[in-house]
């Protein structure tokens, strides 16, 4: 099996993100697409994604383009910028867009858009590759 | 009515706090405290807390103590580190402290721990304080 | 005068940009570009760019783009990730493009590179855009 | 030698360092601080001190302590909250803390403070540790 299968294979194994509505759409060595239906259940107090909510997606998104160098990975930090809220949407897109792919520290850059393809948040984070490998020889 | 039952009052309208379990423990001027239970149903496809939980928890507690200068709050960015995975933990719990509380801006540091206070993750949400109030003159 | 001349000059009035040889290259409303040389006095104990000599342009370059909204601005908070150490090259570029321009929070990414292209940093920071204009009526 | 001399004396190694007047003032496996003067060349052009200049002290007192360890560190990355500016203090002081000493990555939170002690800045900062030992066998 190849490692692209391997990767979106994995993300069925979390009912956190099944609930969240996360899907991958594209998965490539440097670049990696998801999105999230935009509904009442995601949502903060006032009415907009929660930041849990758009960290989930980006979190699982830009991780699965870190687990694409073959090895399970852990994340070592990761930061959100909250720059429009996201109004009148089907769905919010993550693209992930790969920075560092080294040896042992993977950086990706996400950002999350809407329908429009408007800018709504934009982040950074980093990550540890482990000595486990995702797929068999 | 006063202003901390109205910040915790206001965590209920989310559909998505109360499915995340997150619970207000404590507040005031300076600190926050709440907690949520380390089940399946939050974790990643490793078996550790997803990202989006903990980061759901950061933002939820960091942000009712932003609430507390009485006005509403959008979070502007927040950060968060990875230090260890929880483990044989009943609770995750989470401490948000004032870092800063001024006239636009508000600075909140977070600290997540387990059920034996052992530090598994750190972060920092700054907050912009907009001129809607939370409890009526 | 214009904006974009103002936010050149306003430079010329620290003595740590010119110590730290940081030259405004290009400005425009969404991007700004700088340059430093990649000298000894700017290094760390390893020989590399020290951490703040980099942060120091990003910061720099950054506000500059910021400052092109015609107020002065203070820095909220940046990050900068570092992701391969300058080596062979004359100067380093700092890149810096705008990412949200409200009316009260003005967020930009910038990517550090070297002689060749090569992507060595990449962080993000938030500006505060305050009530003080920075050119007369 | 012991450890914490030699990472005191690594810091000699910098002109930057020399330069921005960083002094390191204490150092232990969990702790470090220093300080810097308040002073017109480490300013940026509104009068206050350079984001890189803060940055500067937050990465060599950060960085000290993740020394302390005995190898090598590089910076993944590095943030930093400005939450006042210095006014009236002879010199700013940076207290370092340890809040993941790993394997291979070592977390430090920075608290930067003015003559009486009241917090100006925040950040925290991400280490890992190379295979490269400070201190001879």
């Amino acid at each position: 099996m190849e490692i692209a299968k391997v990767c979106a294979d994995f993300l069925k194994k979390s009912e956190f993100i099944t609930y969240m509505g996360i899907e991958l759409l594209s998965l490539d060595e440097e670049h990696a697409r998801g999105r999230m239906p935009f509904v009442e259940k995601y949502k903060n107090p006032y009415g907009s994604m929660h930041g849990g909510s758009l960290y989930a997606i980006a979190d699982t998104i830009a991780g699965t383009l870190a687990n694409m160098g073959g090895m399970a990975v852990t994340t070592v930090d990761g930061s959100l910028h909250f720059l429009a809220p996201a109004m009148d949407t089907e769905y919010i897109y993550c693209d992930a867009k790969l920075r560092k792919g080294g040896a042992h520290l993977i950086t990706v850059d996400v950002d999350i858009t809407d329908d429009k393809g408007k800018l709504l948040d934009c982040g950074c984070f980093t990550f540890y590759k482990t000595a486990q490998k995702l797929l068999d020889d």
